[in-house]
């Protein structure tokens, strides 16, 4: 078999079949295959594209890439939960605890942030002493004992996948639908649960930009996992505006705090519960959606999911301190209020723009090597339909640079939209895939 | 500007401009653009085509890439020619000395073959003492002095069209007309002559297919050579079946002899006679077809052109001997004949299956570093239309490789199709563009 050929099948647009992706892979990892064929491939494969057959086998093979976490000896009822990314999420950090709360496990690995935002093993890391450096046996640990850990990624999950995404990153050859399935999909074969709960979103904070291809990749991505033996669902939602009202990593600790407290933002109790509903299903709490959303205000308002945040916190060895006392999260010198210069109501406020805006203030990293400011950040005092009076307090900035206060202020100010009369109330939620 | 935006600009089929396919040339030659870039960028060129502005750029800093051969102090009126490549191809061994004993002068660089069959550069070496590795000057000196010489291209001429097709050669990404017609014009461009005859193949023994497609290269060629102020003009003609009788380097050379002898082979003499008169127009000799060809026997039947072949071999240190005693030339030990087992007339000779033959039996190489069987070849008895009697010889193969003769004869009977009416003589010349 020469990587030639299949470049040649993929590039008249025919089918490639088990024995050509295993090839494709195994000559990725030992280094047979060079770097300018695997990006000629990929690129023919943005052109023709690849079917459910072969974005399973891709999937199959670059999770047995590398090592597959054994969690059997835990239980053989675990779940994972990814999401493709957005601005202000920060919903891993309120799904985990709820989860543990209604006594079902969960295994998170997570990467750190890279663009806009920080990751959630960034946000985990604002708070003071909190380890994410767990071995797998620390990790292990945890699970068992409490339900729930969440730790980086140290140890190398499907390394093909990670090698691909390096070379598409830099052929401009990302937004290949079955290729972002297999990515996401292999890593969680990798991390051995058996329970895959996808958060796709949309829209201009999100990576995908229409429901149309977030439902593509969504369906592509439950049929591969279906096919390889997992639980699988994916609830496709909305990113259009950032989630919550806090974007930067200390600050959506302290909103996650504040959510399990039961101030819940709307929108981010309306992803996370149809999330837990997919994972009560997937499990076998056969709930109906009402029954879950009672379930869970439940496990809110007993503060039982706080407690088990609570417990994460201290197995991982971070300070609970901050739970009650937020000030002893790192804080920013800077707090500079926004004020609204109109009066009306909000119609939106664009995602990405103040994604952009946190990066400035320091809240994400372009490069592995950057630091971050944990403490750097926006709350958004005003958010979809609501109303703000001219001169009224509209968002606040959180930084430690003083130079670009003016120019964020421009920035935040050219996110949002307003409009006379108050926008109708939106679902965020398009569709659940399973 | 980067790379990754110029490979996201093709992918989404947009046209590069001249500053984006500069800085692509340079980015190659000066390592800042990784190989996986480039071939990601050739794949996308694949699927969404160049224009002939991008073609005209590409082919114009291809060119400069390297050194610009200067033959301005020989003469402004300087031709040189190119064959995209056939099966006993010795029209250019052909085309100089009847160029020069027309007093035109052509000056050739050639590179060496590779594939089924020897190049120029080798059919040449094959002539005893033949010097072929002339320096700059040497070369040079030879044209003015004699109108003629031909060189083996050892300087780097347009380096970053080798460095794309070494590229292409192992992405898949040769087969891109755009990328085929600047590397041809690149190469003619950096050689320094103002008139450029193409000759320009397609069929079965080509690696251009089908007429349409090989007239849409001619015309992009024709074009690009056009606004890279070249005369220019491109010849197509159909290598269904092998060009003359003899395949294989010093039979060819054998049968450029007999040609200018005044014994020539119908296919040869009607191919050869196009692209003289091609280079009588382009040079100023407004002849029409009827004179040219007049005019081209005269040369013949005088032995002008014959006399213009034994000074090139002389003044490239070859042994002229070889013009009157074939015997001088490298002589294959095993000469074996082939007979028909059929009674019939020839309808067709499949050319890359008689090429095939060739390299088995020595005369080509897969590698550069392989060697050549100067000596190695085939002798087409029997032609297009003749009439051959079943035990008559068909063919003769000459090697040194007792124990492939019989597969080889195999191979050559499967190369022959016979018909029991006369087929009808077809002219080679499907269209000539100017």
């Amino acid at each position: 078999m020469k990587i030639i050929d299949i470049i040649e099948k993929k590039k008249q647009g025919s089918i490639l079949n088990e024995e050509e992706i295993k090839f494709l892979i195994n000559g990725i990892m030992d280094g047979s295959i060079e770097d300018y064929q695997t990006s000629a491939l990929l690129m023919a494969i943005y052109f023709q594209g690849m079917n459910i057959d072969e974005t399973t086998m891709l999937t199959k093979y670059m999770a047995e890439s590398g090592e597959i976490l054994d969690l059997s000896d835990i239980s053989d009822n675990i779940v994972d939960k990814h999401s493709t990314g957005g601005v202000g999420d920060k919903i891993t950090l309120i799904f985990l605890p709820l989860m543990a709360a209604a006594g079902i496990y969960t295994a998170k690995l997570s990467g750190r942030g890279l663009g806009h935002t920080g990751g959630t093993i960034d946000k985990l890391e604002s708070i003071p002493k909190f380890r994410t450096d767990l071995s797998i046996e620390e990790f292990k640990q945890r699970v068992k004992k409490i339900k729930t850990a969440i730790a980086a990624q140290t140890l190398s999950l499907a390394p093909a996948d990670g090698k691909l995404y390096a070379l598409r990153d830099v052929t401009s050859t990302v937004d290949i639908i079955p290729l972002i399935a297999s990515s996401v999909v292999s890593k969680k074969i990798a991390s051995g649960a058996n329970h895959i709960i996808l958060d796709v979103k949309y829209g201009s904070g999100a990576f995908i930009k229409t429901a149309k291809e977030a439902q593509k990749l969504s369906e592509i991505m439950v049929e591969t996992g279906k096919r390889l033996n997992r639980n699988i669902c994916a609830v496709i939602s909305s990113m259009n505006q950032p989630l919550g009202r806090m974007v930067g990593n200390s600050l959506e600790i302290q909103e996650v705090i504040e959510f399990l407290k039961g101030n819940m933002e709307k929108d981010l109790k309306e992803i996370t519960y149809a999330l837990c509903h997919c994972a009560f299903q997937k499990t076998g709490k056969n709930f109906t959606k009402n029954e879950t959303d009672k379930y869970l205000d439940d496990l809110i308002y007993t503060k039982k999911a706080l407690d088990k945040f609570r417990e994460i916190i201290e197995s991982q060895f971070g300070n609970t301190d901050i739970i009650l006392d937020y000030s002893k999260l790192p804080q920013a010198p800077i707090k500079f209020e926004i004020k609204s210069n109109i009066t009306g109501y909000i119609k939106n406020i664009d995602a990405l723009k103040i994604a952009k805006v946190c990066k400035d203030l320091g809240a994400g990293r372009e490069k592995k090597s950057d630091n971050i400011d944990y403490s750097a950040g926006v709350y958004l005092a005003k958010k979809y339909t609501e109303f703000v009076q001219k001169g009224e307090t509209l968002a606040v900035i959180y930084t430690k640079k003083q130079d670009i206060i003016n120019e964020t202020e421009k920035n935040v100010l050219s996110a949002y939209e307003f409009s006379e009369t108050k926008p109708i109330e939106q679902s965020l939620i398009y569709k659940i895939i399973e």
